[in-house]
């Protein structure tokens, strides 16, 4: 499917440079920041198809995605301090990503025979563990598993695409259902700060 | 083996447990818990599945362990407050976990006719790196590579397993002998606090 | 090979005896070390054949590389303290590793068939893996992706060792020029400092 492709080269872009820029933050070299880019982009479709034996991994399979994110990864060298400006964009296209990785994800395991369950799953992998990854490189507990709506809207467009399919809607109508739902839930949930509910010290005292 | 199978469903669900406490101290919402608990019951078996090229790893061909871990997450997200009088069945089960998962990755490794020193191996793994990417997504040191003999108790109990069966002991008693011994050497081990040799500064004085 | 193979041999064991050493600054026990030591030598092999699909990984074919890494880092534990007169010839065995390593992930590649680039990067993963996981297992930020030219001389070995070969010239002939330039290339770094661009201050103020 062709839009889902752009939309996929659009959000791997935007994601190498995220990474970079994290990796700046962090006092990396130019190959650091490559390297951290490349994860952040492409690590959550590494990690499903590693997981569910899909062989050969996308961007071995497609070395070019590689030039998309090294070299989205180079240019934030040179221009990071003027991106600032684009934060809103960055977030939007982020949210783009996030719903098109998880709709990819589901198709890759579907192709596989997997069971609607890891179909989802493999959607919200493909999703997040790329900045799972990102964070874990750069030491720090991944803001994932602590913040915003991030993994729940992966797992709200899995949910509903997979659904969606069941119930016999083409996968193209489909797949623009769940990805317009996601991106939508994904900019609501940002707009009004809404957040799963998260653990207070009251209710783990008393544990070592 | 139905015991077996039946400690391993006990076993994920304590570990589960023990993985989303530490989710919950670390911040991590709702979302944060499951995905540190999963991680936490079915991560060693899931590397152990990856690095021997096992497919489909086991969580993906019996996704109902999910349904397992991720429910024992959200429960505790609900009871961890009343779980501290209940740390010396937590101690207990996860040592039992340890050694069932050891037998269940040595079986593994067996299966796929590797050499006996990998299937010791495979073992140690699936018993400890559950725990050890827990830590890892928590940004600790590994406790396992730390502190008391965790891993020790996998590898004890996986050699033995090892030996019984080439000494030519039926499977199902080797098991439980495996399982037994290591099981009380690992209470051993937490009553008397026992530990490996670590090392002082004056070992490493003088290296950059 | 003979004469790579032989190098790999102590390579390994001298990635071995770092990863060791480290493990002991964290205060890890014997077991830990040990796998630190064993993750840090075979480390970036195991993550290119996991990449690449190309089972069964390095060690689970050949355990014995295992005794040279685990021999190695209890050797360490026991040693390490005299070590420091050592430090030169470690930074030469790990320089002579890094290209070796680099070369032999290169070759694993090609013998898949995979793209030259892909060949490359399969080189540069081999490199340089082992000392990302380690550090990541210590919760370092790895420094391979922030200090010295070690990723760039892994990056610049193989697309040597691949021109060669694209050039007609023979897999050995290949091979020595790849490791003899690659290797004067890290010693020079070392030498004389030299490293990638990083970013300062103001190239990412105002970023949030």
């Amino acid at each position: 499917m062709t839009l889902l492709h752009t939309i996929y080269l659009i959000a791997i872009t935007a994601e190498a440079m995220s990474g970079a820029i994290m990796g700046m933050r962090k006092g990396m070299d130019l190959f650091g920041i490559c390297l951290l880019g490349s994860v952040t982009a492409l690590g959550g479709g590494t990690a499903r198809d590693i997981l569910l034996g899909h062989y050969p991994v996308g961007w071995i399979a497609n070395p070019e995605y590689l030039t998309f994110t090294i070299g989205a990864a180079i240019v934030t060298g040179f221009i990071a301090r003027h991106l600032h400006h684009l934060r809103m964009v960055f977030l939007l296209v982020d949210g783009l990503g996030l719903v098109a990785f998880t709709v990819i994800g589901c198709d890759v395991a579907m192709s596989m025979g997997s069971h609607p369950s890891i179909v989802v799953l493999a959607g919200v992998i493909t999703g997040i563990f790329g900045g799972l990854l990102r964070d874990m490189l750069c030491t720090q507990v991944p803001m994932v598993l602590q913040r915003e709506l991030y993994a729940t809207v992966a797992l709200f467009t899995g949910l509903l695409y997979v659904a969606l399919l069941h119930a016999g809607i083409g996968s193209n109508s489909a797949s623009l259902l769940a990805l317009g739902s996601g991106f939508l839930f994904r900019v609501l949930a940002v707009a009004f700060h809404w957040r799963l509910p998260s653990f207070q010290d009251k209710d783990i005292r008393g544990l070592d």
